[in-house]
């Protein structure tokens, strides 16, 4: 049996169809990036300089192509292709290949980011992996899953017992990166790399804290509703529910007295 | 078919009985570490307080069984149970578990790492990825294979257009994380995490150089016969060929050219 089938919401109820069309989106993107990845593709510098592939584009227009014929009243925000819509009530937001630099270094690392708002409320979000066949989904209250099994975060209350992780404090600012080590020096364990998937390791409960910055909507939104669904708490740096207007700072934590401990290091 | 087929050394000669144990080392140790991945274990904190798990003394007392009783004549050191034998001219090094922090926060980025070494001379090495589901093995003389199929390093000669790896700039002393800010700073793009699996990238041909400081033999040992068998140069920071007594400083770059220019910033 092929992985695949376990990219699943095994939901029902308003937010079923939604749901299973997401898993739908993921699965098709999947299809996309597996055929790049490993293979030798022009990298395309962006004139911002991050990375950028061919697969990347061509996901996104596929995934764009999907929802404008099942859902023609939705908006859409990609990060290649911009946001289509924006004024409509209900949105997606994609973002096909979330870890372009472990994409074109040829680490299984990167995943596909599928999230689902009304009037500016995220109520589903996908994380999916597709090179490690491993896929999470969050709807608004009906639970997380992973690979279609529901999956609930660790109870660690308290900063000493965290395992902390954090895709590199090279994006970090002077000031946010000295707030960070503070923290980070008061945790169990620290690892570093790996995108959207320690948000999963955070909603699956083998890590307990998530935190990074300078991340854009299209990289954050399907990140709420997997860690809220999951039993955790995710916000900006602020404290507040991250919405599309967010400043990109992030915190994800296991419980909410974990989250609670981090969010004053980090100026909330 | 199960990919642990892929676990081969497609080797004659020699080498080809060590190298096909090797491979039978690595397989053992999958299957042990695999049967505790992602399980709640106790996590014993050493007294160095780096952490270490009960996969990884039970793995390590397994190999070590299996070694002494095909290669009584062998000397075996290991990350859990010090070396025995140290005075024999052939010697295994084995690390069951290389990435503890990514075995216990569940990321499926550790690695088994074997190496066998004749008179100081390491001739056969295994980067093994029980997750993924992906081996390398470096033979003397025989070439590097990924599961099975030949690979080689990239033909990159520049750091200009280099992907960099390492495993976290947390690691260096101030002097060494000065130094590697400025090569880091000349190259095409950088990417953080991955311990032993950074190097088979880079004897895939994926990455083009990974560079770190502060490993153990049982790190290093294994990582030699697989970059250089695949077309690669790896030494330590000073340009020397890495042998049990190295300081733990590494460099693997893809091409001669690559390597020389990425030395001159590390004090080589």
């Amino acid at each position: 049996m092929s992985k695949t089938n376990l990219m699943t919401a095994p939901v029902e109820g308003e937010l079923a169809d939604l749901a299973n069309f997401t898993c739908s989106l993921a699965a098709t993107a999947a299809s996309v990036t597996r055929s790049y990845f490993r293979k030798p593709i022009d990298v395309i510098q962006k004139l911002d300089n991050s990375p950028v592939t061919i697969a990347d584009r061509e996901c996104e227009t596929r995934l764009r192509e999907m929802i404008t014929e099942r859902y023609p009243e939705h908006g859409i925000l990609g990060e290649e292709h911009g946001f289509d819509g924006a004024e409509l009530s209900e949105i997606w937001v994609v973002d096909p290949i979330d870890g372009t630099k472990s994409f074109i270094s040829g680490l299984p690392l990167y995943g596909t980011l599928i999230a689902y708002a009304r009037d500016q409320d995220v109520q589903i979000g996908a994380i999916s992996m597709p090179e490690l066949e491993e896929f999470w989904v969050g709807v608004k209250g009906k639970g997380c899953f992973f690979n279609g099994v529901p999956c609930r975060t660790s109870d660690c209350k308290s900063l000493e017992d965290a395992i902390l992780m954090t895709t590199s404090v090279e994006y970090f600012s002077p000031e946010n990166r000295a707030n960070f080590n503070k923290l980070s020096e008061k945790t169990r364990i620290r690892r570093y790399g790996g995108d959207c998937y320690i948000y999963a390791m955070v909603a699956s409960g083998w890590a307990d804290l998530a935190i990074e910055t300078g991340l854009q909507s299209y990289d954050y939104m399907a990140l709420v509703p997997v860690i809220e669904e999951a039993g955790g708490v995710i916000t900006d740096w602020s404290g507040n529910r991250p919405d599309l207007n967010s400043n990109g700072t992030i915190i994800a934590a296991a419980t909410k007295e974990l989250h609670q401990q981090a969010l004053s290091f980090l100026g909330g």
